[in-house]
C-alpha cells in the first residue's frame, strides 16, 4: 500500500460499516460521561494486547480470558472511566464478570463475546448498580454516530478526546479503520492508564489480526512515553467485522499493519500531547545502533530521562545530557563517532561539541513540536523512533496532590 | 566485627594516619574552592569503581588506565570541580594526562601513581594554566587537617559537604577509614556526577581492596538514586597505606566490607539528602522477592518512579502507585500475597486495600526521613534496600534553566 492508499475520514470508532457506539453518564464519576459501549452488528474477530504489569486489574484478567474462550471473537466492548477496578480482590473480579454479562444481555450476544476495560482510581470497588443501569442506557443509545460520546466517556484527566479514522484502498478492496484512545497521564491522580480501541470493516482471521495489532502497536502505542510508567489496566483491542466484504489474508499482512498504523499513530501521539503537564511533543530518533532493539532501548532511555525532559521544557539545547543518557542506556555507543542533533542543528559529532550552534538550537526549541536525534556511532543500521513530552513543574503539581 | 567495633571519629579523608589533603581555588569556577588533592605519605594500594556509562569522560578513561599501569597502587588523587572534562576529544585526554603528570611532579611520586577525577560542565576544555597552578598551590597546602577544604573543593551544586570517618577495632588491630563524596544532583545544570574518595591506614592487597570496595559500594553508592541518571564521570576510589600497621587479609574480607560500609553509607545517604530539589529522604525496602537481584530491580524501579516520588513529595499515601511500580519492575510479583507499608502503616495486603489507615500514613509522610516497604508476595527470601528522595517542582526548575 502506498501513502495515497489511505485517506482520512470522519467517524472515529464508528467510521467502519457495521459498528455503533454510545457514551453515557451513569454516576461513577461525580460528573461527565463515564461509560462507553462499542458494538459490532455481527460477531467480529478480535485481538488484544495487555499491560505487561504483573499487578493486573480484574478487567485485564477477564478480557484476556474472554478472548481465549471466544477463540478470538467478540461482539461488544464495555468501558468505564472513574474506577480502575484494580487491586480489588475477588469482588473486583466478580464485578468485571458482571459487567460482561450485563453487556451480553443488553446487546444480545454470547457471554464470552464481550471485552471489558476500566480506568480510574485504584483500590476502589465499582458501584455495580450504577454500572448496570449505565450499560442498559448505553445499549439503548447505540448509534452509528455515537463515536464522539464514546471517546469522551473513556476520558479521565485527558484534556481532549482522541479519535482517528481512515479509508484504505488496496488490491483487496476498500475498507475502513477507526479508533479512539485515552491518555497515559496519571489518573485522578492515580496510575496512568492507556486504553485504545480500534474497529475495521475488513474481514481478518483472529491470528492475523493479533499479529498485525502487535506489530502496529509496537511502533505506536508502545513507542510513547509520558513518564515511563506502565499501568495495571493498559490494553488495546481491535474488532474486525467484515462488513466491507473486503477479506485481508496473510499475504495482506503489510497492508493491514500499515492501515492500523494510520489510526494508531495519531491516537498514540495524541496521548503524548495530552500528557499531564506536557507543553511540547518530542519525537526521539535513534540511528546508527547495532540493532533496532538496541536503538529502541536508547530511544526509551532518552524519552524517559528527567534530565532530557526538563532541558527541553526549559528550551536548553543540552546535547551533553543526550550523550550521557545514550551512553548509559545499555546499548552500544561509540562516543568518538556519535552525533546529536536538535531539530536541524548538529550540536555534537566526531567527539566534539559545536556549541557555537547552540543559539540556533535554542531558537528551534521554542517550538512545540520537536525532534531530537542521536546517532549511536556504532556504524550499525539499527534505528527506532519514540514520542515523549517535556517534564514540567505542572506535572509535579498534578501528581503531588493528595487524592481527594 | 560487631557494631561496637566501629566508632565515629573526626577528620574525614585525613582521619586515617599518613594522609594529607588540601582544597584550593584556582579559577575554574567563578568563585569558591575548585581543586582538591589527597595524598598518602607512602605509596598506597588502590582500587576504583567507575561509571558504567559508555560515554566516559577523559579522567575516567585515564584513571582506569593508571590503576592498571600501577598494578593497583596510587600515591595521590587530584580532583577538580567546575569542568567535567567530558566529551572533550583528544585535547581532553591530553589535559587529564597533564593533570596527573603535574600532580606526580608536585607531590614527588611516579607518573602512574596519580588518579584523576573531574566534575562540572560537559563539553568544555579545562583551563590548564589555572589547573596547573592550582595543583602546585594545593601540594604546598597539603595538611593532615586539610580534609574540610578538600571536601568543599569537590562540590558543585551540592548544598553541603559530605565527610565520614570511623575507627574500627577488629582482631587484626585498630585502624581507621575516612571518606568524602560529592552529590549526584545535576550539575550547573549539566549531568549528575557522583564522586567518592575513601582512605584507610590498614594495609590491604589490591585485589582484596577492589573486591571489598565493589561489595561495599553495591550496598551504598550503587544503592542510591536521585533521578536514575548515571554520569559520564562517576567514580569511587580507595587508597590503603598500611600506616596503622594493621594488615587485613582475605580472611578479614567481611570486616573490611563492613568497615567500608560504615563510611560509604553516610556519604551515599548524604548525596541523596543533598539531591537537587530534595525535601525528603526515602528508604525503599523490598522483601519477599525470589532473589536479592529481583528485589534490587523492584527497589530501583520504585526509587526512580516519578509517580512514587511526586506522591511522597505531596504527602500522599498512594499505595496503588507502589503496587503498580513493583508490578511493572520486571521482577516476580504476586498481587494477592503482596503487601505495601508506608512507615509503620500497612496499607495493602492479601490483595485488599486498608484505606481506613490512610490518614495515619499521611501523618507519617509529613516527616522528612521516611521508609516505604513492599513485600513482593512470592514467598521468596530476596530483599534489597535503596535510598531515594522526593521529586519536587524545584527539581524541574533547577534542571529546566538554560545553562548560563
Amino acid at each position: 500500500m502506498n501513502e495515497s492508499g489511505a485517506r482520512q475520514v470522519d467517524g472515529g470508532i464508528t467510521a467502519p460499516r457495521g459498528f455503533r457506539a454510545a457514551g453515557v453518564s451513569c454516576g461513577i464519576k461525580a460528573r461527565g460521561l463515564d461509560l462507553a459501549l462499542i458494538v459490532s452488528d455481527t460477531r467480529a474477530t478480535a485481538a488484544g494486547i495487555f499491560t505487561t504489569n504483573r499487578a493486573q486489574a480484574a478487567p485485564v484478567v477477564l478480557s484476556r480470558r474472554q478472548l481465549a474462550a471466544a477463540s478470538g471473537h467478540a461482539t461488544g466492548i464495555v468501558v468505564n472511566s472513574g474506577c480502575a477496578n484494580a487491586c480489588t480482590g475477588a469482588d473486583g473480579m466478580r464485578h468485571a464478570e458482571a459487567m460482561a454479562a450485563a453487556t451480553a444481555v443488553a446487546i444480545g450476544c454470547g457471554g464470552p463475546d464481550v471485552l471489558v476495560a476500566s480506568t480510574g482510581v485504584i483500590g476502589v470497588q465499582l458501584p455495580m448498580d450504577k454500572v448496570t443501569r449505565g450499560i442498559r442506557s448505553a445499549a439503548a443509545a447505540l448509534a452509528p454516530g455515537g463515536n464522539a460520546d464514546a471517546a469522551r466517556a473513556i476520558m479521565t484527566t485527558d484534556p481532549f478526546p482522541k479519535e482517528a479514522s481512515v479509508e484504505v484502498t488496496a488490491a483487496a478492496g476498500t475498507f475502513r479503520i477507526g479508533g479512539m484512545a485515552k491518555g497515559s497521564g496519571m489518573i485522578e491522580p492515580n496510575m496512568a492508564t492507556m486504553l485504545g480501541f480500534v474497529t475495521t470493516d475488513a474481514a481478518v482471521e483472529p491470528a492475523l489480526l493479533q499479529r498485525a495489532l502487535k506489530a502496529a502497536a509496537d511502533e505506536t502505542f508502545n513507542a510513547i512515553s509520558v513518564d515511563g510508567e506502565c499501568s495495571t489496566n493498559d490494553c488495546v483491542f481491535v474488532l474486525a467485522n467484515g462488513a466491507s466484504d473486503v477479506i485481508l489474508k496473510d499475504s495482506d499482512y503489510a497492508i493491514l499493519v500499515e492501515a492500523l498504523r494510520h489510526v494508531c499513530e495519531p491516537l498514540a501521539v495524541g496521548i503524548v500531547r495530552g500528557g499531564e503537564g506536557a507543553t511540547k511533543l518530542v519525537t526521539v530518533r535513534v540511528t546508527g545502533a547495532t540493532s533496532n532493539d538496541e536503538a529502541r532501548s536508547a530511544a526509551r532511555a532518552i524519552a524517559n530521562s528527567p534530565l532530557v525532559k526538563t532541558a527541553i521544557h526549559g528550551g536548553d539545547p543540552n546535547w551533553g545530557r543526550l550523550v550521557a543518557v545514550a551512553g548509559r542506556s545499555g546499548s552500544d555507543f561509540v562516543l568518538d563517532r556519535a552525533a546529536v542533533r536538535i531539530g536541524p542543528v548538529e550540536l555534537f559529532s566526531g567527539g566534539t561539541p559545536h556549541d557555537e550552534r547552540a543559539p540556533q538550537a535554542a531558537e528551534y526549541l521554542k517550538g512545540n513540536d520537536l525532534v531530537v536525534a542521536v546517532d549511536m556511532g556504532t556504524g550499525g543500521g539499527g534505528s527506532s523512533q519514540m514520542w515523549t513530552c517535556d517534564l514540567s513543574a505542572e506535572y509535579v503539581r498534578i501528581n503531588a496532590e493528595y487524592r481527594t
